[in-house]
């Protein structure tokens, strides 16, 4: 079967907006969220206008700061400084790519961790990995567990998961993730020797490489969940593009028990977690008033 | 055959002294380490002992703090406040376990993380997993990749580890070490469901559940390389106590390449990579200066 992920995010956004609600009545608090864009990548504002959007449908406040392609790294930083003091901002997040004549790394350092809906910073990746409270988890590995739970269950406990994929975005905390929720866990990657048979093991397999329809049919144990992260863009025989995943879904369908697709699986989860975490970033600034 | 934990700890030790010479030669500072004890359980003397000794033989500072068992955590806490801004003191270790009424977590987030040579702080677990520089690595898992490279050379690159066990002191980052050393990995654990199975897949396999001779001849894959961190004090049949590892030695040691005895494994290159944490920390310090 076919897991869709639009709807599964929507059902998310539809918590979420009622838990806002829930919040605001409480403490008379409104979560909210600054997304700090620099340069004119047209795919980077895009993704930013959809964040502003979801982020105001679940009544949260959205703040855009856009910033010109010559902005200097020193005023991103005092930039930064300014709004991880400013109380009234829960969420702080700098949209990537950076033009390159900023350090990304000194820029995500630079975010206070309690306000990094990314959760790229150090502290947030060390929470995740010592299993410590507070930690604000990146978005794309949030939805693949909530995507794979929408279709096995709350209880993931002993199940297989491998992962393709290493990066700190998606391969390494989904791998964390997983193992939290009692997943015996194999990551695998570019140097891995026997990737098919690998895979053949998974009970959840999930692909993160970005290398389009690298998993085949005959990579998938039977009934096996499958979460595929990948984006790719393929042109086809026609001529056209269009978006594939890093799994032949097709292929991949007859075979296991469930997948989720691309577009439409994975991608919409992503800025439902950046909400989710907009929140959780809004309810932890509480025990620091 | 049989890795020598003894002769391997020694020979880093060596190495660690040579490069403190110079060290001090070049920048006139001496590394130092703090060691704080509290309570009077004997078994943490023992092993404090041992490494004010070791710490002292390699050309290092060593400052040894006891406290009494009833030491408050707001005293501990101020203390190391006043080692993290004092540039003399290199690293901080806290010896664990701490009495009960004082929150181990909250003090092992007190200390400076870039003093922290124990690796225990959630930014140095965060440093690990993202693979940044300047991360302090927990002792115990990098002992355990310098004996399995004492047998396999420096390129344990599209080998298959399998882990058992998921502390955050042992099992987890002994993990990210082996995937930043491009292994594949699997973590296993308490929930995992076919583990003999798993374990017989792995070239290097290691066993950090603490539970004594759990892993038999026919879990192991025939010329694997295995590193045993478990330590488990059992009776034998005459009524005397020994320490065994997670791995039945005797079983073990005709079908692996090679294998860490217990005693003389891994424990003696704990000390030795908090050493060389000190060290690093020292170098470190250069930095902010």
């Amino acid at each position: 079967m076919n897991i869709d992920g639009k709807l599964t995010a929507q059902t998310l956004r539809d918590k979420l907006a009622i838990e806002v609600a829930e919040f605001k009545s409480r403490y008379k608090i409104q979560p909210s969220l600054t997304v700090i864009i620099v340069g004119d990548d047209p795919a980077s504002h895009i993704y930013v206008k959809n964040k502003v959007k979801q982020t105001q449908e679940i009544g949260m406040i959205s703040n855009e700061i856009k910033l010109p392609i010559e902005t200097t790294e020193n005023h991103l930083l005092s930039l930064l400084e300014q709004l991880n003091n400013d109380d009234s901002v829960h969420g702080i997040l700098v949209q990537l790519p950076l033009p390159k004549h900023i350090d990304e790394s000194a820029i995500i350092s630079a975010i206070n961790p309690d306000k990094d809906v990314d959760g790229f910073h150090a502290m947030n990746s060390g929470r995740l990995f010592n299993g410590e409270p507070g930690a604000l988890v990146p978005c794309t590995p949030q939805g693949c567990v909530l995507l794979a739970k929408q279709h096995l269950g709350k209880d993931l406990s002993g199940l297989h998961a491998v992962v393709i994929g290493r990066s700190n975005i998606v391969g390494k905390p989904v791998a964390m993730l997983l193992l939290q929720e009692n997943c015996t866990v194999t990551i695998t990657h570019s140097k891995t020797k026997n990737l098919p048979e690998l895979c053949k093991q998974a009970d959840i397999l999930v692909a993160a490489v970005g290398i389009a329809k690298l998993v085949k049919a005959d990579w998938v144990k039977e009934g096996a969940t499958v979460i595929d992260v990948g984006i790719n863009r393929i042109t086809t025989n026609e001529g056209a593009t269009k978006l594939v995943g890093d799994v032949d879904y097709v292929e991949a369908f007859e075979k296991c028990g469930a997948i989720t697709p691309v577009p439409g699986g994975v991608g919409p989860m992503t800025i439902a977690c950046l909400l989710k975490n907009t929140l959780a970033a809004a309810k932890n600034s509480l025990q620091s008033r």
